[in-house]
């Protein structure tokens, strides 16, 4: 088999996580073990936008120090994106930008690290390169915090999200029983659609102090059941922490966060999280004190906190990604499969894209309890391996350093 | 000199930070150097409410395991509680309630845990027990994230909230620049009347990924300046972090937050934070979407981000308090002095309870920038040496262990 010569080009898109640019790191040092085949690896500024605008980063330009501190550093340190390429039936307008930008670098392997939606951009535009019969391996490399993608055991960025939540809550309820009669607390946790990063907070439950009540976007959330669950919590310890995901919808379907949102002519600009609905609705209806807690960006960017399983499953992605591609593989994206979970080993394979993107995947009804607060114990055995082992972060100085890329061109 | 056979009395008043539990490890394991002298040491449960309901943990019923897992652990291992003690001579009652205990418990050694109101309980029992002539050594032992305890250099909790505010501050940078265009993000830190902890997200901005701008509670809080301010930043950069103390007040002295609390009578409860005023305000007048990012619990609770530093002197002032009582000191707070700054070495003393007690220091002007917007390298200077050095949590399973003490009796 003669190997495809060429460039390779590579992008980041959606929400960062803790592992994001693990994946990047993985690429590119992939790459470099393949010179003579591949001269030079391009970064996209900013997502598809960056391939669209000709705003590259050429990996050559950085900074050895800066790109060994790639795994470790949070954000999306090429810039990320949300962007939908059309159908290139409809309009092809983008592609025709894309195809300047691929011919002007010699691109032959393209990969695109994100979730649902990225993996949308990745298959159209695998499926337009060979429409046009232009060669190039196309391949998805998976990220996501919500662990919301199919076909993969889990998503690289979960199992430190999921870390970061457990181990935050477990401090956040050491606080919470610090005084002898605490306010209702409300953990808002990420998660628009799937409950898995929510979910995690049970970790903490299970080592002595997590949540007492556990709401999920897969149960459709009843608001008098829960007034009654926070009452009886409540009653009986004089305390009771609440967590629940941004994504969950009442009986109708309706978000709760949205629905709210939508009634307030008030011109408060930011209500309408879900926390501040409910704390609203205890409030009124219990008349028992909140605190609202939003873990907010900070659940997604902890990059001080990540597993040391998901960062080398992270690296692992990248890596196969570039693998995959050199043995002529495209229009696929590296999953994750769990050979066994004590002790915990997986291996990397494929699936195509189309089956993949804009696909989302819930947490199961099994690993969900009866009343639709709490998590089985089904979810611990498929959570806890991902959260496995420490990385050390970097400090110097009191703070961690982090990799800051050098501009592309157009800037300096 | 003969020493004063008896026992001590210990309890934690206030908020928690993230090493307070470090200080009670101190007075413990100094307090068991002294078998002979001390036979027991009592834990108040609940702060001062557990030395008038006599509801007290005993150290000899806990395990050494859970012990050894004291300074790790966030929250008040033993309980908190915000309660001040009236003039005794105006109302005796609680201090003839306590007289009870210290007389059945033996209590020769009183040690206190807190901040500006924590040292106004300790030293209103220090001038009881001298009225009515009962023997017991009553020492201060400093601690508050906000470091706002005069006469000591700084406070046993500051240093390691401040190396999470500047370490998450640089994580949420990272991520706000992932976008090409991000929103104004505003970031509540804790500090109702000083603004020593929002300043410590000035170290993230010195290395590199900080906020653009930074307002406490030292400077008036000018609308028109800051809208200025943010305009400009967004203008140029198509982003702005914008870093913000609770605590800021207009310039007739009005809380932000409470300001806006007063207005609205649409029964939204949480409303009323510094954050959301200012996005509002944003929003309102120049159109920018913002996002509202509060710290909350987890810059005074994160353990897993210790300072070396602040752990070591959290421990120390514990082991300096039992110390001093030994050698017959009462009536004081243990204090920290800066002996050097680089290399860092700093040593205790003591100073009177009743000049330290209620006071509050605030930032010195030198250290503010001239706008009003942003810190001095002068407070780099300070505040580097305190969140210097980590501790590496000890994990288990991917969540770090906690020390849960056992009940007292009367739960049995």
């Amino acid at each position: 088999m003669s190997l495809l010569k060429g460039n390779v080009l590579y992008g980041q898109s959606g929400g960062p996580t803790a592992v994001i640019n693990a994946s990047a790191y993985g690429v590119i040092k992939e790459a470099l073990l393949h010179r003579g085949i591949i001269d030079e690896v391009y970064g996209m500024h900013y997502g598809i936008q960056g391939a669209l605008n000709d705003d590259l980063y050429r990996m050559s330009d950085q900074l050895m120090q800066d790109l060994e501190k790639l795994p470790a550093t949070p954000g999306a340190a090429f810039g990320s994106i949300r962007y939908k390429l059309k159908n290139y039936k409809t309009d092809e307008t983008d592609y025709i930008k894309l195809m300047t930008v691929f011919k002007k670098y010699n691109i032959r392997y393209f990969f695109y690290n994100g979730g649902n939606d990225s993996m949308d951009t990745c298959n159209k535009i695998d499926e337009y390169l060979r429409h046009v019969g232009y060669e190039c391996k196309v391949i998805g490399v998976p990220k996501t915090i919500d662990n919301d993608l199919p076909i993969t055991d889990h998503s690289p960025g979960f199992g430190s999200a999921a870390k970061y939540i457990a181990n935050t809550m477990m401090e956040i309820v050491c606080d919470n029983i610090s005084y002898p009669k605490s306010k209702v607390a409300i953990v808002e946790i990420m998660g628009r659609h799937a409950g898995w990063l929510t979910a995690a907070s049970h970790v903490a439950t299970h080592n002595g102090s997590g949540p007492d009540l556990i709401y999920l976007p897969e149960i459709p959330f009843d608001k008098e059941k829960f007034l009654e669950d926070v009452k009886r919590v409540y009653t009986e310890k004089k305390r009771c922490v609440v967590a629940v995901s941004e994504g969950i919808q009442d009986l109708d379907g309706k978000f709760i966060g949205l629905a709210a949102q939508t009634q307030d002519s008030f011109g408060h600009n930011q209500l309408g999280g879900v926390a501040d609905q409910l704390a609203e609705l205890i409030h009124k209806r219990l008349g028992f004190s909140t605190r609202e807690i939003e873990f907010g960006l900070t659940q997604r960017c902890a990059a001080h906190m990540q597993s040391k399983v998901d960062l080398e499953e992270a690296i692992g992605v990248g890596t196969e990604a570039m693998k995959r591609a050199l043995k002529g593989e495209s229009g696929v994206m590296v999953c994750i499969r769990r050979d066994s979970n004590l002790p915990y080993k997986s291996s990397f394979f494929t699936h195509p894209l189309n089956e993949i993107a804009n696909v989302e995947v819930k947490i199961p009804r099994h690993m969900i309890n009866k009343e639709g607060n709490g998590l089985e114990d089904s979810f611990l055995n498929y959570v806890y391996p991902l959260i496995q082992g420490e990385v050390k972060p970097k400090y110097d100085q009191g703070v961690v350093g982090f990799c800051y890329l050098k501009l592309p061109k157009k800037y300096n």
